[in-house]
């Protein structure tokens, strides 16, 4: 078998074999294989596509290229979550000790944040000490001690995704339905998971815009992941507008222990316990998503949820005594208010903008080198269909440095549109649910 | 700018400014764009294609990515000849000392063979003694003495078209007709000619096997010549059958110093005669077509054209005492008679399938590091619409190890269609004539 052999047959939309996908996958991962053939290959896939078989193929070469995670000394099912990403998505952060607290293991190997999304990782290091990079041996320790573990991928975990990722970032082919399933099903099937729930992104704010789109990539995560005999469920859950009130990562942080503790934003509680509750069910901890979502808020009413996750954070190396007192994590030295230059309704936005905005100020990247100020954020103080008045404050902006601050602002005004009458439906949270 | 953009560019089917090829082209060239973004976007352009005003780009891009050859010491028009390559293709050969000795300039760069097609420089190279390998200035001077010289692409040759043609070779986007021109006009551009008659070859022996594909690739070569300020023609040929009755590196030099003696068999007469005459007029050597014909004949007919055949190889370090004594020239130890199964009448070849026979006995190249066998050859002795009995030989190979004798054998036999009536009609030998 010959890799320019291969590269032809996809890029005359031939389709490939089981054989020829892993000998792609596992050459690549070898070096046997060089950059040059693998980026020629990547993007005859990008635009000739992958059939449900060849996605399979490409998922489990890419999960066995390195180790899946062996879990069977901790008792019960274990079950995780993944989102496709957006402004203000801090779901991990509530979920993962609300499923604990229950009694599930959350094994959660998770990313950081590149262009106008945030990163689970990112949220987590601006907690004082706490540390993602724990061996495979230390986190199955807190997972078996607290029935949970946010850690960053390890060099065990899926390194053919690793090594890939790294090509189509550098060659324009990572927004391909295809790929994107094949690199996130491989890295969350290496958990040893029994169950997943995917939360699915859709709207200005996500990586897709339409919601078909968005239907079509779940509809391939969820066949991928049952055809690996897997439970998989998956959301589609809008990102017109951020979750929720807070971006940036200790304000997220803070947002994430106001619903544990059972405050928070009306949207952000609502999506945690819908995804709790999937995940209690798919992990059979209930017999019902009622009974899961029953649950999840007697979890966080108890105060056992928000117990867990400081027992975990404990565990991996974190100060927890921030949860009584926030200025223990960084915080911007100034604030700004972006005031809205009309009276009216907002009728949308432009919520990736959002994102753009706080990247702009230090709170994200641009490439994978850079790095982030945890304090910095925006506060946002409407939702779509609100009343505004001209004056009002639209965004309070927390920043460092006053150098890209005239940038993100304009960012931010050109975002929202505000029409003179109230928007006549307001689009749901949760748009659909496939695999269910 | 950034290459990973104009790949995304490419990708969505958008079109390239001139300064975005240039980019590619001189980043690729100097090394500074890597092999893989390069061979992301070289897949894009195989699957999106290139306009007419990026096709021109690219070729200037790759043409002035090296030196053009200087030739204004030398008085007179400078032409060439161009083909897309076959089996038995050996017109240069010829055509170089009929144009010289018509008073022309010839400044032919050749390529070797690969695959299934013969290269020129490989031909020569069975002449003891003659170096393809000149340095510019020993090519002028050449030049300069006889009015032809023979070489091979230098390093100062356009160095983008080498490094990206090696890049396709191994990412399988070498076949799509706007890299393919891109390829050829900018080597043959930089030879500094002021006029180039191409002959495109199709058929199965051919790289296009479709008459329209090869039109298409002839359009679109003559645009860009044109565009640039060239005389440029195209004669569409057939290569549905080997081009005389000789493949093989010194069987074919052999039938030209036939052909440049006043004998030779018809088919390669008339497309030499042919591609002369074109030549001349382009040249601006004759005032039509036709007085360009008369001119090769006479040419041929005093022995001024075989004469300067002789001058050139001497200048370039070769022996031309093989003209008088051919066994100079290396000769197969053996020879096998392939004779036909049927009788009745030879209604069509797969004559790509004589090329790979070639090539198997050593007589070709699958890999560019590989030696060749000057010696083997074939020897066509039917043609297209010939009665051929039961038991009569079709072709003799030429050989020196048996070892894939039979390989070779069934290769030949099959590609022979053998019919019960004669065919109707004769296909022409040429086509057509684009850019007249």
């Amino acid at each position: 078998m010959r890799a320019v052999d291969l590269i032809r047959k996809k890029r005359d939309s031939g389709e490939h074999s089981r054989e020829e996908i892993d000998f792609l996958t596992s050459g690549y991962t070898r070096g046997e294989i060089p950059d040059y053939q693998m980026a020629a290959w990547l993007m005859a896939v990008w635009i000739r596509g992958l059939n449900r078989s060849e996605l399979a193929s490409l998922t489990e070469a890419m999960l066995y290229s390195g180790e899946v995670l062996d879990l069977s000394r901790i008792p019960g099912k274990k079950v995780d979550k993944h989102s496709t990403g957006g402004v203000g998505d801090k779901t991990s952060l509530i979920l993962a000790p609300i499923i604990a607290a229950g009694g599930l293991t959350v094994p959660m190997i998770s990313g950081r944040g590149l262009g106008h999304t945030g990163g689970t990782l990112d949220k987590l290091e601006s907690i004082p000490g706490f540390n993602v990079n724990l061996s495979l041996e230390e986190f199955r320790n807190v997972l078996h001690d607290c029935g949970l573990g946010l850690i960053g991928q390890t060099a065990e975990i899926a390194p053919a995704d690793k090594k890939i990722y790294a090509l189509r970032d550098a060659t324009s082919t990572v927004e391909n339905i295809g790929l994107i399933c094949a690199s996130i099903m491989s890295k969350k099937l290496a958990e040893g998971i029994d169950a997943l729930v995917l939360d699915v992104k859709t709207g200005s704010g996500a990586f897709m815009k339409c919601e078909e789109d968005s239907v079509r990539l779940a509809e391939l995560m969820v066949e991928t992941g049952k055809r690996m005999g897997k439970k998989v469920v998956a959301l589609i859950t809008d990102m017109n507008q951020p979750l929720g009130r807070m971006a940036g990562h200790s304000n997220e942080v803070i947002e994430c222990i106001e619903v544990l503790s059972g405050r928070g934003p009306a949207d952000l509680r609502e999506l945690s316990l819908e995804l709790s509750a999937w995940m209690f069910f798919l992990g059979e901890r209930t017999k019902s998503v009622d009974e899961g979502r029953v649950l999840a808020q007697s979890l966080i009413a108890s105060g056992h949820a928000l117990e867990r996750f400081r027992h975990c954070i404990r565990l991996q190396g974190g100060d927890d005594h921030f949860v009584e007192k926030p200025q223990l994590l960084p915080r911007a030295r100034s604030h700004l208010d972006v005031l809205s230059s009309a009276s009216g309704f907002i009728s949308a936005t432009n919520c990736e903008q959002f994102g753009i905005a706080l990247a702009t100020l230090g709170g994200g990247r641009e490439k994978k080198e850079d790095t982030i100020d945890h304090a910095v954020g925006l506060e946002f103080h409407k939702r779509i269909g609100d009343r505004v008045e001209k004056g009002e404050p639209l965004v309070t902006i927390h920043y460092n440095s006053g150098a890209k601050l005239a940038e993100a602002q304009s960012l931010i005004v050109a975002s929202y549109e505000i029409g003179e009458v109230a928007p006549s439906e307001r689009l749901p949270l949760i748009r659909r649910i496939i695999g269910a």
